[in-house]
């Protein structure tokens, strides 16, 4: 096989492995290649990834080790998107009943969602979470591509536990902002005892709903190990959780004016 | 730029946008490269995609022309896929009430939910769907991942007409196994009239919520070219809705003795 069509086999296995260790010495035997002439290739291919600056190509070593890439963004590429989700998202057609932003259309784009996940991805890669957790309904994209970013599944917990899934650990809680109160549920075969979890949510308030799932993950003896939220509200400033990081923050709505004011979250700060 | 540095970057340029026509013109001043240099890398990337019968490669004339990455699996490994998931799903203690199967742990893994988007969007990128629709819950992950690989925006229809996601359309079915009365939503400024739809689900049984969504879909003067299900049922065999493509078929399952039986759907046939 020449070089460059050994380059693009394994540019393209990295790619589609994201977080995931290729072993060299498997990969030497699949290509037919010496290991020397497989690492002259991957450094290339390290060169050009981190001259781009949208990821990072790393060695682990040990009996499970191998090469890993890791997806991430571009300083400038992300302060572009960021600026572009900002002002799509900054419309008085976008407000909602309750104080909440329609954004569902932004984040059904397979370019934008891409790009979430890859953010919460290179922010909480160092964690190495073990399973990322989200709430149904809107969480889930956002959860599905970080998971595939992060290359670890996903957990759904469900605001209704009369959802077959066998038996279940429910919380109840009352969300901040309508003071209902609320259940969650996550099926009992699902989680393993100390797993290390990171949460994404679309939206939030007062954090009662995050509050909650971290709470759920107490049930069953898992860690946090991070928050990844889309848009936080700047009211209420206290909220019902720390540590967390947001992409945006929507600073100021007003419905009669029909005025939407979007900063970036705390995640660049 | 050296040959080696630039196929890295092709190859990842256009993996990171499946389905999406990027312009040799373009491509030409980034690189800052000749564009029959340029026609020489992509012949090179595109041996290698052919070759491994994992995707294609293809260019699109025209205005908005060019260079277009459409990813696939090759034969022998979507049967490997096909043969591991249904060994994997194929056990007694994966029986839920009501005759459904547990799935969720399998359609949380990256790799596997990665390899049924690409599945579906191999299948149906011909009828050039402009949006792929599901209906919460366990549909959102593979409208995902489908989306994704088809790089075109998702849609998702909501059993609860009370999310506020402005005025929507909802129409009223009967759920062909339980028989209950359902509603299912959209919100009216989602979808563009007369746009192509292609409807994921990730099980269906007699098949009323698949065809609860044609309906829907008929209320917005949309057209649907395709529907993709992940596990059909064998029973009824006569179905709500024909023209559906199944990765998977259960075709028994016994609750007294424990035991599965799970076919390959009609998507290999």
């Amino acid at each position: 096989m020449r070089r460059s069509e050994r380059i693009v086999r394994l540019t393209r296995q990295l790619l589609d492995h994201p977080g995931q260790p290729l072993s060299l010495t498997e990969m030497a035997e699949e290509y037919d290649a010496a290991k020397s002439s497989l690492s002259e290739d991957l450094a290339i291919i390290r060169a050009v990834v981190e001259a781009d600056g949208d990821g990072r190509l790393f060695t682990q070593t040990g009996a499970m080790g191998g090469v890993i890439y890791q997806p991430g963004i571009a300083e400038a590429d992300a302060d572009r998107f960021v600026n572009n989700a900002i002002e799509r998202l900054s419309h008085g057609d976008r407000i909602l009943p309750g104080g909440y932003l329609y954004m569902s259309d932004l984040l059904a784009e397979p370019d934008v969602l891409r790009k979430v996940g890859v953010l919460f991805a290179q922010r909480f890669a160092g964690e190495a979470p073990d399973v990322v957790l989200t709430v149904e309904t809107k969480g889930i994209p956002l959860a599905v591509v970080t998971s595939q970013a992060l290359n670890c599944p996903f957990l759904i917990a469900r605001r209704d536990h009369r959802v077959t899934e066998g038996s279940s650990v429910s919380v109840n809680y009352v969300s901040g902002s309508d003071r209902r109160i609320q259940t969650m549920s996550l099926s009992r075969r699902t989680l393993k005892q100390g797993a290390k979890v990171l949460i994404v949510d679309d939206f939030m308030k007062a954090g009662g709903t995050v509050k909650a799932m971290k709470g759920l993950m107490g049930e069953f003896d898992a860690l946090v190990v991070g928050v990844g939220i889309f848009m936080e509200t700047a009211e209420p400033e206290d909220k019902l959780v720390s540590d967390y990081i947001s992409l945006f923050s929507l600073a100021h709505m007003d419905e009669a004016i029909r005025r939407v004011v979007i900063e970036p979250g705390n995640y660049y700060s």
